[in-house]
């Protein structure tokens, strides 16, 4: 039987992207569809009934959901290119890093993106702190998977791609020389692989979309 | 070299407890010890800095941490008695459901306790759908595993035991033959087995010290 393999997904969204960049780096053709969250499909309610969210990987008829959970349904199917290590002490490293990013720092974002006031500025030292963790966890190493790129590296485009975006919108420079040093370097590293920039929404629609965004949020506070 | 695993742990945390159930259907010996939150040792600080919570496992002087990556280190490890299936889907539902209860059941339930009047009355709502969602998981089989306990029914001892203990300080029945009979019938199933058995608090020391708890939590709101 021919693998038939779709992702439901959003060009904007870190988590669908970030099974793009799996399937991508394992070399695994799959057709993309994107999805539409304010009027969801039928489709995508039938795949997620529970959390009804994306990215969904639809592999030969079965659904599976929630993005570190497709990352290790990868890893399990299609063993070429690892994405986490051998090792059973550095598997649960990585997925640390992974639930970290995911549950602390993109949540702290979360609620930084929605605070006011010394509310704000608290949670955004938090985010540098938390990133400063990052920085230690990859020093020394190209990549958080070592020689190559693996599960923390594909779970933290998020913070390569995505951050910076809202930087730019925000007028704040975070990610520089002095402070990050080695996630900038990281950066360059990722830049160079031909998946990962195919995986990444396009800069400047990205740019476009958050400055949008940001204005709605602004316009809705008043 | 002799195997050297250490689990920190308090005697009523489903968290710390999931990892003793797992060591124990392995058939690992481990040293346990018992932490006090009130007043962190500096081992607990050492061996997980960033979250500083239990349960951490201690393995040949190698530290893992948060409950949901320890099991998957100990399956990973240890070979014998499966706690995840072989097959990557199956696995897929697994990480499912072990996530669903721990990042929405259990939250719902924490926001719940802490909620009043309409709120609360929601919350609760929210629970018994979330409840019923598993209710549906389980029907037609002895165990969320299949024939014998597996991931999803180790993280669901908190719904047998420790669910059941704050119903009694509350003065409700929940898991009742008429709302879950398939959830009551598992945990039938459940406490057949020996080591679920020695996995859990004692009940009576357990319903004193929630109701100790809850009544902490009343008078600190008054």
């Amino acid at each position: 039987m021919a693998e038939e393999v779709k992702l439901y997904g959003t060009w904007v969204s870190p988590f669908s992207r970030r099974i793009e960049l799996a399937l991508k780096l394992k070399g695994v053709p799959f057709e993309y569809i994107g999805v539409d969250l304010s009027n969801k499909s039928p489709e995508l309610l039938k795949y997620n009934p529970i959390h009804k969210k994306i990215p969904v990987l639809v592999h030969n008829g079965k659904s599976i959901v929630e993005s570190l959970i497709i990352l290790e349904y990868i890893d399990d199917t299609w063993k070429n290119n690892p994405i986490l290590p051998r090792d059973p002490h550095q598997r649960a490293v990585a997925r640390f890093w992974a639930k970290f990013i995911d549950e602390k720092l993109l949540a702290t974002g979360m609620k930084a993106s929605l605070a006011e006031g010394k509310e704000k500025e608290l949670l955004n030292e938090e985010i540098l702190e938390q990133m400063k963790l990052l920085e230690n966890e990859l020093n020394g190493k190209d990549f958080f998977g070592g020689e190559a790129i693996g599960l923390v590296d594909i779970v933290a485009t998020v913070v390569a791609f995505w951050f910076p975006v809202s930087h730019e919108v925000l007028g704040v420079e975070v990610i520089t020389q002095e402070k990050f040093p080695v996630l900038l370097k990281w950066i360059g590293k990722l830049q160079e692989i031909d998946v990962v920039s195919q995986s990444r929404p396009p800069r400047e629609k990205h740019v476009a979309h958050v400055r949008a965004r940001m204005e709605g949020l602004n316009s809705g506070s008043k």
